[in-house]
């Protein structure tokens, strides 16, 4: 072990690492401030999406700084090789995935967040009252009870281990801590949707359960998930001697933004004594808008709801939030109580619960100062007519492919998800779409994305930002056409 | 379902969430940041730590905001409500907990980060080349050899469970992920010492096997794991038939900082056919300082190692890291490939592999950039040097301790860590010192935490802040004294 008379004596050394010179780090600081501000006010002057050139890659191999570099040259290096290439989700003519596009308020926000450097694992100070109202707002928007609880997390995958993980203590019982999953959980089964997102096999994966224990039931013409068929399988599983104790939902599925009927779920997880988990990374969202709202129907009734406020929202990434009616079982879930985390009825120590004991996370970012920022500033009614927007733009270009006889609509659109494709006589119809997305993606027009529905490639347009307009529909159609004429020959 | 005709015409309203007015935003931008770099700039001022006043708790359980509120009027409320309630950790004065003290940087790299608003989970955008270039560095200044892998994560509390994962599938196979851990899982049994981070156990929770399948082996004088004891462990359990697969060793504990012989671990494992992870949360980076460095002698022997830029490099909140040896591994265990997340060679679909594909999140911030921003801006050196700077403390403060007959040092001090106690004729020693600690915390002085070291209640100094200073440590020995003796009667 080293020995302490051994380290050296800095007395008269600078060993903070604050600026040298404080006047100078503020000009640096507006500097950076008044180029992304410049930089967010002109978004459509640039490409939507351009590829990472070759050198910057190359610039970007290099090897672990040893000595120091003057904060602007780095800055420099941020400007030239990072801030040109970006997803391409702030651009007005993203639809590629369910991403945000943020906010120039998000961004000051987060600012404000990383200057005061808080840690939410717990402990008595401001940061946890904020994430406290963030739950509480979310709550009352979705219709859960008093007594329900929340963390903020970065995203719905985490969200939705969360709800597994209480589902799972509240079936086996809160020995599962101590003792695992055993005999008993060896017999749990689960149900899903095929439309399901990915996260949740993912999750009975992580949570020693297995993948082959989550049955994908099958969906109808909709893409919701069948409910005869999830009755059926529920019988033939308790049959076998299996125990259902989880079923999940979907509100706003992946490929198509369909929602399952959350009323028919909730019926059948209750008569079932099934654990009901709504995984609506961004549908759920749908609740804060009139006009939408009857989607989610049933929502209100689930035992637990994993959703975004980075997607429709638009607060930056990440954060996620899931939410548990019985907010006691969350607790018991997660809690544990070392000596070094000792709680108290004053100071530094005080306020409990802790977060800690919501989630697997003990160092926690201050992740709820955005969303508050963004709900508080914006308020929810205008956040709701937003989403209504980008609805509005998806059945505008579902109007306009069904004016266009090269064009295929190759699902309903329920929200704001549009899946196409563009027709010819080719000999790999799918090939063609594939290689039209890719080349509208590389010459920045747009960002279109491409998944499959029942073997056709489909061209994926998700409409979420808050940026898109009409003209940047009308400019997207008009590059399909063209762009699919040319590659048909 | 919501009839997308009924949806409102909205075309001549401004539907997009950017300021209406450029250049008031800018103004009001430039506004906070000044205000935070000059809060940056006069931490010393300020108390240490300050209880969140209950007209502010009230302040922060209004309602959902419906409608909107102007972003200045959000952001008097931050400076009013928030601002002054911090965790304290910013302050040279916070010796509470292993919390990073941040950095003006930090701040404005995240800035940058939340303006981007990159989506880390995959594809193909600078951010994900920069992410790359930190888990590099990272293998490179913990000896981790080429093709190993890592992961940005929250914090080392998820890097430990991500570790746990891989060694299950190391152990019981890729089929664990569809089959669960069955039989041959319920067998799995690991180790760590009796000093180790709460978050092992509740990984073991988390992925099934329960707490009572980690052993938690006895430690020594200098609460290093007794390598003894746990190769008797390790047999007896052998003997029962089951199966030692985990072995995770502490690279700085939480209590006193002390650090397991991981040359004793690595041959032990090795020989025991086990994973050999080490939980280096924030001791892992002494490997940094030429002077500490002996302390983790056998860490690049480890299969898997969890640590925390935010801890003693200061980022913000929240950056955790795993790495793991065989990248390829590391990899198949979190691999997903839906049709809505398809690769490709070029367009935003390309970058291959994805991150997604490394961990539970497919929702993934920008963590990367204030890392990138820090290692560059200061250098591995310096930063180095700054750890060595606050052991230089302890060791000063633990000789202070030691001239002091009141005072009484509980613990070695391996590294940064400081258990001590105020000794005095009471009849409750715990009691008066748990007193003296809020106390001390409740005037803003200084923020020790407590621990309890065999049964002794222990004034706990984690001297991690690059802004903590000889007279810092000089006050709060003052304090403690003078509190004590009041306390004492």
């Amino acid at each position: 072990m080293a020995k302490r008379t051994d380290l050296p004596d800095d007395r008269d050394v600078k060993t903070d690492l604050d600026p040298e010179d404080w006047d100078d780090f503020r000009r640096q600081a507006h500097r950076m401030l008044d180029d992304m501000v410049s930089f967010l006010e002109t978004l459509r002057d640039r490409p939507a999406w351009q590829p990472v050139p070759d050198w910057v890659k190359g610039e970007l191999t290099a090897g672990i700084p040893r000595g120091p570099t003057d904060l602007g040259d780095v800055y420099r290096d941020f400007q030239t090789l990072i801030l040109p290439y970006g997803n391409g989700n702030l651009h007005p003519a993203f639809h590629g995935w369910v991403h945000g596009a943020g906010t120039p308020t998000g961004m000051l926000a987060d600012m404000l967040a990383a200057g005061l450097n808080a840690n939410l694992g717990g402990r008595d100070h401001a940061a946890i009252y904020v994430e406290r109202q963030v739950i509480d707002w979310a709550i009352d928007i979705f219709g859960f009870p008093k007594g329900a609880s929340g963390l903020l997390v970065n995203g719905t995958s985490m969200a939705n281990l969360i709800a597994l993980l209480v589902a799972r203590a509240k079936h086996l019982g809160l020995a599962v801590r101590e003792q695992g999953l055993g005999e008993a959980g060896a017999k749990l089964v689960a149900y899903t949707s095929a439309a399901a997102h990915g996260c949740i096999a993912k999750a009975m994966d992580m949570a020693g359960f297995g993948t082959a224990a989550l049955r994908h039931i099958a969906v109808d013409r909709d893409q919701r998930i069948d409910l005869d068929a999830l009755s059926r399988a529920v019988a033939e599983d308790r049959a076998r001697g299996l125990t259902p104790f989880l079923l999940v939902g979907t509100a706003g599925t992946v490929d198509t933004g369909a929602f399952d009927s959350l009323e028919g779920l909730a019926d059948i997880a209750a008569q079932q004594s099934m654990w009901f988990h709504v995984d609506g990374a961004f549908g759920a969202l749908a609740v804060m808008a009139p006009e939408l709202r009857s989607l989610v129907d049933g929502l209100s009734r689930a035992d637990s709801l994993a959703f975004d406020f980075h997607k429709w929202l638009h607060v930056p990434y990440d954060c996620g939030c899931v939410l548990v009616r019985d907010g006691a079982l969350h607790h018991q879930t997660f809690e544990s109580a070392p000596a070094y985390l000792a709680r108290a009825e004053r100071g530094t120590g005080a306020g409990a619960p802790w977060f800690c004991d919501f989630g697997p996370d003990l160092s926690r970012g201050f992740r709820a100062l955005k969303v508050w920022f963004t709900l508080r500033q914006f308020g929810i009614d205008r956040l709701g007519a937003a989403m209504v927007h980008d609805c509005r733009l998806a059945a505008y270009l579902a109007a306009r492919i069904a004016a266009e006889p090269e064009l295929e609509l190759l699902a309903p659109v329920a929200l704001n998800i549009v899946c196409f494709r563009f027709k010819a006589e080719v000999p790999d119809l799918n090939r063609l779409n594939a290689d039209l997305v890719i080349d509208v993606q590389e010459r920045g027009i747009a960002v279109p994305s491409t998944t499959r529905l029942g073997g056709a490639l489909a061209i994926r347009i998700a409409i979420v930002s808050h940026r898109t307009v009409e003209a940047d529909i009308d400019r997207l159609v008009e590059a399909v056409l063209e762009t699919g004429r040319r590659l048909a020959g």
